[in-house]
């Protein structure tokens, strides 16, 4: 099956990313926002913000709700999905969704507030026993002991799967809800703080001081940064460079909002917003 | 009598100008805002705007109306006047209003799209013969005929001025209201459209094919270039040089909205108007 084919996707629906959309769909360009449940969640925990101009005095939910109204009246289509893989080939970008796969000519970036690690040496350990796609990696731990730390459900089926190959799986999960596991799996309840190892992973340590001896520790539901995601792409600060256009470093791929930069707030997202999406459109169009 | 200090003066009272007034305020600062009659004149005139997030479906006027309700909310100062002159002396910036005197530790520029020249070849002429300030030039004049081409009402009294002292005044006014002058001044109805001379200003010719002969010609009441404001500020294609601080090449003075560069669009404006003020609210801190 052919795959549908976008003249702009956009990762994220906050501010700057509905934004974006509705400027290029003034452009009459076919766009598609990639959102998860709550669209920026920094801004729905937001008590009051006074500083959108011609919105005084909203909280960040009434702030919000208004944002999407706005998109809603334009008809921007939001998909509650994350992208897993993105690759340019011959000046498109192929973008995998779960089983699903979609073509666009550009993209824009707006994935808020760069990923905070959820342990402090994380970034020391990636791919030294530490990754964030179980199902990519495991097979790599047949046989053998490892973690998972989980942000969201979405993180079960994966364990699941872990379940099936390894010796022995840990679960921790970092939100609400009671996962529904594998009964093989050992659900801890404790919150991680530390990756044991010298070079490589050989444990977690909990908060209560236990120390659980894995193999692998995955990290799940968190963001992707997006240098992960796209691969190439320059960062500047731990933010996506941008020049004044919002073009990041990769021709066709913009960026606005959070993710190139303080001060993290509204008006600037909104604004970068719609420079990215009137350049994109643009971009797209010559294309 | 000691002039009034502020932490930020805006030029501007368009979205840029309104958006960096309200995060200054925001931050405790005293701000002044330096606007016209009619904040934003071409946004005034837009029949509809549907592209800044959260306000669909509004035409200029409705916008401008409730990003002035905002401001007013916040108790900004807006005071209908226009810099003359500014200076700099020991980190203070000295702005020149009529015969007023203000001093500011910090100054957003946001004075909207750049000025375009009433007559073709005026960046030519400018100094040799064409100016823009009368009362300034007045005395180079004494006894020789000038024409003074004025945007607004304000040109009168400078016309009244150079009657005193020049021999012939000619006036055209590019505004609908019937100018009251003084009765040596003689009133063109007719469109200027070209300079005549060769080095140095010799006349002006008329779309109706009249040449008027005089020494000298002075535009008045159009927006002063923000480079001929403030000394040594540097611009890139026409427009006021910024990075993505907002901050221009001079310390303590940022810029915000048009000015900067294209897109013309509201949201971009009141974006860099929130990076702006919160900047030169931050710079005037320090000080």
């Amino acid at each position: 099956m052919q795959p549908e084919t976008y003249d702009l996707v956009i990762l994220g629906c906050g501010p700057a990313g509905l934004s974006a959309a509705i400027n290029a769909m003034i452009r009459n360009k076919k766009v598609l926002v990639l959102g998860d449940e709550v669209c920026s969640p920094p801004l729905h925990k937001a008590m009051k913000i006074d500083n959108y101009l011609g919105l005084p005095d909203m909280s960040g939910t009434e702030i919000l709700e208004k944002f999407m109204q706005h998109a809603m009246r334009m008809k921007v289509e939001i998909r509650p999905a994350r992208a897993d893989m993105i690759n340019e080939m011959d000046g498109l970008f192929n973008i995998l969704i779960g089983d699903d796969m979609i073509e666009t000519r550009s993209i824009v970036i707006a994935t808020g507030i760069p990923y905070k690690p959820a342990l402090p040496s994380e970034n020391d350990f990636l791919g030294k026993g530490l990754g964030y796609c179980a199902t990519c990696d495991g097979p790599l731990y047949r046989d053998r002991d490892v973690l998972i730390i989980s942000h969201s459900e979405e993180g079960e089926g994966e364990a699941d799967f872990m379940a099936e190959i390894c010796r022995k799986v840990y679960y921790i999960p970092l939100y609400r809800q009671e996962p529904k596991l594998d009964s093989r799996i050992e659900v801890l309840t404790d919150k991680p703080v530390e990756i044991i190892g010298n070079d490589t992973v050989e444990g977690c340590k909990l908060k209560n001081g236990q120390i659980i001896n894995v193999d692998g520790i995955f990290v799940l539901g968190g963001e992707t940064a997006p240098d992960r995601l796209i691969p190439g792409l320059l960062l500047k600060d731990n933010h996506i460079q941008v020049n004044r256009q919002q073009e990041t470093n990769l021709p066709g791929v913009f960026a606005a909002g959070d993710c190139t930069g303080a001060p993290y707030q509204v008006a600037k997202s909104v604004g970068e917003g719609q420079v990215a999406g009137l350049n994109a459109a643009r971009y797209a169009s010559r294309r």
